[in-house]
């Protein structure tokens, strides 16, 4: 390989949807690597990357970059399994959701290896590689775990790949930091929106649901296996959001309950202004 | 006036919106009817209306459509204060989110004038004639609550009007049973938007946000006044729909806590089958 190349590995969506938006980054070579035939079938099929494999070992030894995009625990197993693999002074990635667990399983890899922990906060509520697409990431955070020795170097390939994504913005942050701020900001969601859809009147409300129901219970249908796996790597951060939800929930509930309206009205405004204080764009308009 | 006329009762995001989608709808004329000089003006000035008043006994009498687009008060009031006003063999419908209220306001009207109850499960986190749009309904059920004695000629007026506004579907109930299901398919997920935005992490967390986030909060940015009526005014069935919500959460929250990654498993693939089922179309593909 001539090329610098950048291996991705695992064609899912968020992988297949990394693959296709990085085609023509720079100089780079996009080299996917799966287990599966039928993922490598579409994947060339449809030029998800400039080549696949199947075979990770023809390919990790010479990366630059080395993107894992796999579930968290087939990213701890993977760096455990090709920690001396990777090429000295390459940099290894990820892509997935939790970020305390990776950086310590990450730990495994020789000095000369970097690994930055990476999570891309896109992706829809389907998987697989048919679903992947280029736009995923365009307006959204691309939130970085460096290590405190990561290399200069490496740490600027991520921005102009956060950029040639067309992510809104890179926040480095440490691990700790991200799981407990994703514990709320999007565990949290999933856990709402799998709960709105466990209520028994669910089916029989069909035909009566606005956009504020479809917002808030699209991400129930959820990948089990991935987000049982997210879940259960954060647990205590994730259980502190929930506890801290469900007394702010409580709170109204009593507000409701006590019929006092000057007090709801009270509650209302000042949660209103926090919305409007955080003032997030976004895709999702109508209610 | 000669011909037949629509007589859309405040020019607020909801009323503009209606006043635009339905210019050039069949042979009727729009008027609208604010007591706001700013609104009148600006919706002069946008063309939101054929024509605007802030006059009310100028052309209610002649209506044969009179469509309440105020707060839930604001409509038991109107309807109070000019019951005897309303044209013999005339409709009065409305748009707001409650309905057992308003049909109980509506049996002040003389036998002789009509009432359907209408909630368009549509609208934005805005308010105002200014944030009004023509495409608000496309795409949205539009919920009806008809008296047992409302005519077919109104209730096919109705279907006429949901088709021309683009909604997806007209969906007839009884008011009770709207309030009990709007308890949950709205006014719950406004609750869980305040709520969420009520955490005390919100606004460290901004850049950690994805679209899971903003479309469960979008909604919390919400009309204090509009809304305090609206809960407070269908108070049991919201607390109610609260409860269930709590005890789906603590069902999560203690499979999680539970460390029993099986069971969790089980538990998500269960929900996010119901989703899945439920299969809602909506605008809200990202993540």
């Amino acid at each position: 390989m001539d090329k610098k190349t950048i291996v991705i590995v695992g064609l899912g969506l968020i992988g297949g949807s990394l693959a296709i938006a990085l085609r023509g980054f720079e100089d780079y070579e996009i080299v996917g690597v799966d287990v599966s035939e039928p993922t490598l079938r579409f994947a060339r099929e449809h030029g998800v990357a400039d080549w696949v494999t199947d075979d990770p070992e023809a390919v990790i030894p010479q990366a630059d970059v080395t993107i894992l995009a796999l579930h968290p625990k087939g990213i701890v197993r993977y760096l455990e399994q090709f920690k001396d693999r990777f090429q000295p002074g390459s940099l290894v990635t990820d892509v997935c959701g939790v970020k305390t667990a990776v950086m310590e399983a990450a730990k495994c890899l020789p000095p000369e290896v970097d690994f930055i922990g990476c999570h891309p906060m896109a992706g829809t509520e389907f998987s697989g590689v048919e679903h992947a697409f280029g736009e995923m990431f365009r307006g959204s955070h691309l939130l970085l775990t460096p290590r405190p020795e990561s290399t200069k170097e490496h740490l600027d390939f991520m921005a102009r790949m956060a950029d040639y994504l067309g992510c809104r913005d890179v926040c480095p942050t440490t691990p700790e930091a991200h799981d407990a701020m994703i514990a709320y900001t999007s565990q949290m969601m999933h856990i709402i929106a799998v709960s709105v859809c466990d209520d028994e009147k669910l089916f029989e409300c069909r035909g009566f649901e606005g956009s504020s129901f479809r917002g808030c219970t699209r991400v129930a249908a959820l990948d089990v296996g991935l987000w049982t796996q997210l879940f259960s790597m954060n647990r205590p951060a994730l259980v502190e959001a929930l506890d801290r939800l469900e007394a702010n929930l409580q709170s109204y509930r009593q507000a409701l309950a006590d019929g006092d309206d000057q007090a709801l009205a009270k509650k209302l405004t000042w949660s209103a202004d926090r919305k409007r204080q955080m003032d997030l764009p976004g895709p999702d308009l109508l209610q």
